[in-house]
């Protein structure tokens, strides 16, 4: 999913006054031991593009906070603040950028107004995986692009959690053929949408609180969300007949933390510290996450409430992957900063797949066989 | 590779008096902040499995102690001795266990002795990938069974490093039937090996350092290790004509870091979270660091040493997966803890394998259709 629209209705689902509870508490004074004594408390604000407590995306973000104040001891406390609390889910980036709060946590695509280049540091359609996204911002030069990029609104960003490879949708319709996406009405956002829009479709969008009855009535034929562990909760599946898959146009979303620069600046080094790898711990631990309860969410939808489970046919998938390349190189096109970003992608993308062949991919091949 | 033969001359490799450098650093004390102001450092030492600053894995040990020492604002130094510095790789669990070692940093899977169930830890052949086993530890049960197994040793285990799938080794024999493994002289250790045994081969061990000379001279007809960035440092391609995939034996290595539980009970809350999370950092910065390495390392031994990459054919793999099956079941019926790790471990796999299946899987064969 992209949560743009969803997240316009957001502001109604988060209780106004419902603000974290992750309070600091003092660092533990152990005789004897090298414990802290914090001087005073710094109070950050940490502002988010999700639902307050929205599971698996809000929910992470208030893990990051709690593991600041944690590894501070206390030194650092965090107020998390759900979307529409403090400022509009899409304000999240202004807000910390001047100053307003801290600290955030969404996706990077939603900054595309910002720079057509931010999506690619989240996820593109048929782009990296978790595994491999992780392996290009951390080991092949993605991280700082990142960090260039957002350098110049004074921000400094962190990948702060993934998804994995989402599904493709729910659909009343069966995919049977190429013909079957002409005139297709689905809710899907963003590059998908377009892409789908290449193939004949018609996305539209709508904000996740009205998918249900959309899917309902028939104002839609397909929506696509994010995966088991949040589509059942939505119940999908009361009004949707087949749950296709992959979700090639979302294969591994990166969710972000961004950080003011000048408040970062004016932490000491161990805190500096501390913030950046707290977020590196909730990037592992949401897709851990994610691995662990979207497979038991799967097992409830097709054992429970018999979801018809089907795979895209291979001719669809052809054709979608060749528009979204489409799609994606005219993104990188748009300025000189995309066309970096996207030749990066592309020089990591050609190597990483060969060597997935014959490792992640060989070897999920071969234990089914 | 199980480094077990490797690291018994180990020794030899490690330069005797080179400790780390990864000593600590004061706290700065930025005026008007809340820095850490000190009061004494703990000086704790790390045992590891790994010859000094051996490429991925010890050098992902030395990170470990850095990240703990940034973090802490110096106030944790940890000193890393490679493998024959101040105990054998082997005794390891032994010296942390003890408290002549505060930390160690090497794999479950070399303490069998101790329990069968360890390996379960590490990898076991035709287990989990690295997001799978992450998603068992971390969401599936997996460390509450692991720190309940360690905890009768005094100590506390982490998760702290992963490989990725590894290879399925250098051949200077065509693996085109079944009939090719038998009389197959192949260095693998381990439950590989009992495998390889059962499909009529014969594994050998040899420390990593006689693998060259034994591949060139014929003594074996073949050797596994790790992956393309360790493999190709080695030159194996210099004696090997044929590199196989997928690694079904090793399908995604987790190392470990053990902390003598005493040691770290004494310390005071925040540094117990600095110490637990900087090893989900390097759990996660390894597998990154491998995704990236590995990959530029296979296109070199690809296109510039023309090395001959082959898959192992699929009724291999069918007989190999049935082994593993055999052998593993055999493991975790030896005592009733390693039931109870099976157990958990068949559960969650059900469960992930269907997910994946849908995902992960489905997504990797959709990309290149």
């Amino acid at each position: 999913m992209q949560r743009r629209d969803f997240l316009k209705g957001a502001g109604a689902l988060a209780a106004a006054g419902a603000l974290a509870a992750c309070g600091g508490k003092e660092a533990p004074q152990v005789a004897g031991t090298a414990a802290a004594k914090p001087r005073e408390t710094i109070k950050w604000k940490m502002v988010t593009t999700w639902p307050k407590n929205f599971p698996g995306l809000g929910t992470s973000a208030n893990k990051l906070a709690e593991l600041i104040t944690e590894m501070s001891g206390g030194r650092i406390e965090v107020t998390v603040y759900g979307a529409g609390e403090l400022v509009p889910a899409f304000q999240t980036f202004d807000a910390v950028s001047e100053g307003t709060a801290e600290l955030g946590h969404g996706a990077a695509y939603y900054w595309k107004g910002k720079s057509e280049a931010a999506q690619f540091f989240t996820t593109v359609p048929f782009g990296f995986n978790a595994q491999e996204m992780n392996g290009w911002l951390y080991y092949g030069g993605g991280m700082e692009l990142w960090a260039e990029l957002y350098d110049q609104f004074g921000l400094i960003p962190a990948a702060a959690g993934n998804s994995g490879v989402q599904m493709g949708g729910w659909f009343n319709k069966e995919i049977n053929s190429l013909k079957d996406l002409e005139g297709l009405k689905m809710r899907i956002p963003g590059l998908g949408g377009e892409v789908l829009k290449r193939a004949g479709g018609t996305p539209v969008n709508l904000p996740g609180g009205e998918l249900f009855t959309a899917l309902q009535s028939g104002t839609i034929d397909a929506t696509e969300w994010v995966g088991p562990y949040n589509d059942l909760a939505f119940g999908f599946y009361k009004v949707a007949k087949y749950y296709y898959y992959p979700g090639w146009h979302e294969p591994g979303t990166t969710l972000e933390a961004i950080i003011n620069k000048k408040a970062f600046e004016a932490l000491p080094e161990d805190l500096q510290s501390i913030v950046m790898n707290a977020c590196k711990v909730i990037n592992q631990d949401m897709l851990a996450e994610y691995t662990a309860r979207n497979n038991s969410a799967l097992s409830t939808l097709v054992e429970k409430h018999n979801v018809d489970l089907r795979p895209f046919p291979d001719d669809v998938l052809v054709k979608l992957k060749a528009l979204s390349e489409e799609v994606v190189a005219e993104v990188a096109a748009k300025d000189a900063f995309s066309t970096r970003v996207y030749d990066s992608v592309k020089k990591f993308r050609k190597q990483v797949q060969a060597w997935h062949d014959v490792s992640e991919k060989a070897y999920y091949r071969a234990r089914e066989l």
